[in-house]
């Protein structure tokens, strides 16, 4: 499919555009373009401005209110439940963030679970707020339902993220951000695009066979747990799935499990909904909680060279650090600019004439 | 191979009697016979009374001190770094899981990272201890180096395991302890003992090839990373294995990556040691920090019969709660005795000449 760069400058301010035209005040809609295309920045793209007429279909559902009153309904010392008031989960979620920072700053470590919001771009964006802090930032949110658990050809959770971050000395952050299934869905999203099958493990059919169709979910099928079966630990990734839906949404009182609302507009809401909109957790750890900030920087320095010097396989340049491929992208389109599928082009350009923006 | 049944008291006894033997108060020797047979009693029988005698052998290459003092060496309100002077992790880790709670009943949540201690038996026992405070247990602990990372030949990581547990109202509580490996090393094991060839994506021999042999760690293989490969997550399984080393080594200034003391005696200790012993991290969580004890309960009940009542995949009877198998073995084993490997009895009965106490 064929791509057009954009600079990140032009994308940023079509965004916040969009976003005060809907209704956000000028803070807000810099904080929620910010959160939406580090997606982008990161190559994250499923979850980058390709979302953003999805975000304006919640709104024009009333299902986004774009002028919230978010804020804190419970909280001890070093923890908060918060109220997203049925905002951008891309405003939600910094907000959160920078109150598990606060209780962080005071009492060594911050935890908020958070209601009533909807999806907030990437984990990652959020986490990284905690490392001009010297703290290490944990995020997690549920979403609506796609994966069947071990045994099950239910859809009973979503790909609900977990991503942790960490500060270290001379080398970058420690930046890992993984949906707790084999592959997110935005990885089948790109192989239905091309018309290309998945690998077996993706997922299974509405029988609960191992499939290679990457269609499966449209047909009733369901995305597999991280492991892919049991013999491969399927249920590891189906418990990890489970720990964020409990910290993000049954610590909150936000819906779970198959009763988180669907992020596309035009599928109907579920007939039970146990809580208010979807669920986040943030957490936040102040390092010299621990030991002094410096001391743990130059371990992880330590730590991070131990991994990049370590052998490779034959075929293979270098090991990873989580968070390695994403900065790399980062730099690169920072000054290329950013890749936007034609038919990503095409939804912005509608979504420039219903606001009478220009597009271009 | 044969098995022969013991009863849980006899078991205790005699475990109670080797750790007094080496040296332990009777307090002390409860706490770690306890926490050591919860392993063989939840059916994790590669942690539990098979090790009996590797702990002694600990003890006699003085890597284990038999009477601690165990301290916390730096706190926050929230937070806690303990040095568990070398002592045998059945003793630190339930020493700092109390002090993870008893700062969480102060200020909401408690996190305590652990440096200079051993091997402390299954981390759901330890997790476990948080359920009668309503509050969720959460424990990881780092091991020595036999994982290699995605893309490297080089073993870097053990097995590190996350354990997260939560109570339910009239549910039994969700109890998730899982390796971040596909199988953790005593699956494996198991298979060496009936001379069996282990799925692909397990393990992979000394040049990263995928490998069915289970004997590939013995001749310079690693286990593979929750995931196996990279095109089925492994990178997600590495960094949650980084992850648990981070909390509980980095944090904590216990050894970390390659460097981390191995478990077997016999084994040379590293050349680099970074840090002080092995590390482990205890989270405690008080679930009315975030709302209402009984609401959550409620809700949790609601959410693990959703999981069981999901519909299964046509051959399997039911879709599992984390913790239940486990559950189910504990609630057997009480009644029928527990059963042990005729080596690991002729093992026991070898320990027993050697302080002069009956094993029979």
């Amino acid at each position: 499919m064929a791509e057009q760069f954009f600079s990140y400058q032009h994308l940023f301010n079509f965004t916040k555009s969009i976003f005060k035209k809907i209704g956000c005040n000028a803070v807000d809609a810099d904080i929620a373009t910010k959160a939406l295309l580090s997606a982008d920045l990161r190559g994250i793209d499923s979850h980058g401005i390709a979302r953003l007429s999805g975000y304006v279909r919640l709104w024009e559902a009333k299902r986004v209110n774009a002028d919230p009153r978010v804020k804190i309904i419970h909280e001890t010392p070093s923890t908060a439940v918060v109220d997203g008031d049925k905002g951008l989960g891309l405003i939600v979620a910094p907000f959160s963030m920078q109150v598990a920072i606060d209780k962080a700053r005071r009492v060594g470590t911050g935890w908020v679970s958070v209601q009533n919001s909807n999806h907030f771009g990437i984990a990652a964006y959020h986490g990284m707020m905690a490392l001009q802090h010297d703290m290490i930032g944990i995020v997690m949110t549920n979403a609506s339902s796609t994966v069947a658990p071990t045994f099950s050809v239910d859809r009973m959770l979503g790909t609900n993220p977990i991503c942790v971050v960490v500060p270290a000395g001379e080398e970058p952050a420690f930046v890992a951000d993984l949906a707790t299934t084999t592959a997110a869905n935005g990885k089948l999203e790109n192989l239905q695009r091309k018309n290309q099958p998945a690998p077996l493990g993706w997922v299974q059919d509405m029988n609960g066979n191992s499939s290679t169709d990457s269609n499966e979910l449209k047909k009733g099928g369901a995305l597999l747990p991280l492991g892919g079966d049991r013999e491969h630990g399927s249920h590891k990734g189906y418990a990890l799935g489970a720990v964020v839906d409990i910290f993000s949404a049954l610590l909150s009182g936000a819906n779970y499990a198959p009763w988180v609302p669907p992020f596309p507009a035009y599928l109907a809401m579920p007939a039970v909904q146990p809580g208010k909109g979807i669920g986040h957790f943030f957490g936040a750890m102040r390092i010299d909680a621990f030991r002094p900030a410096e001391e743990f920087k130059m371990h992880m320095d330590k730590w991070i060279r131990g991994f990049r010097s370590a052998k490779t396989v034959k075929g293979h340049e270098k090991v990873l650090i989580p968070g390695d491929p994403e900065r790399e992208m980062e730099e690169k389109y920072k000054i290329e600019g950013l890749p936007l599928l034609e038919s990503v082009v095409e939804d912005l350009k509608k979504l420039a004439g219903k606001f009478d923006l220009p597009f271009s």
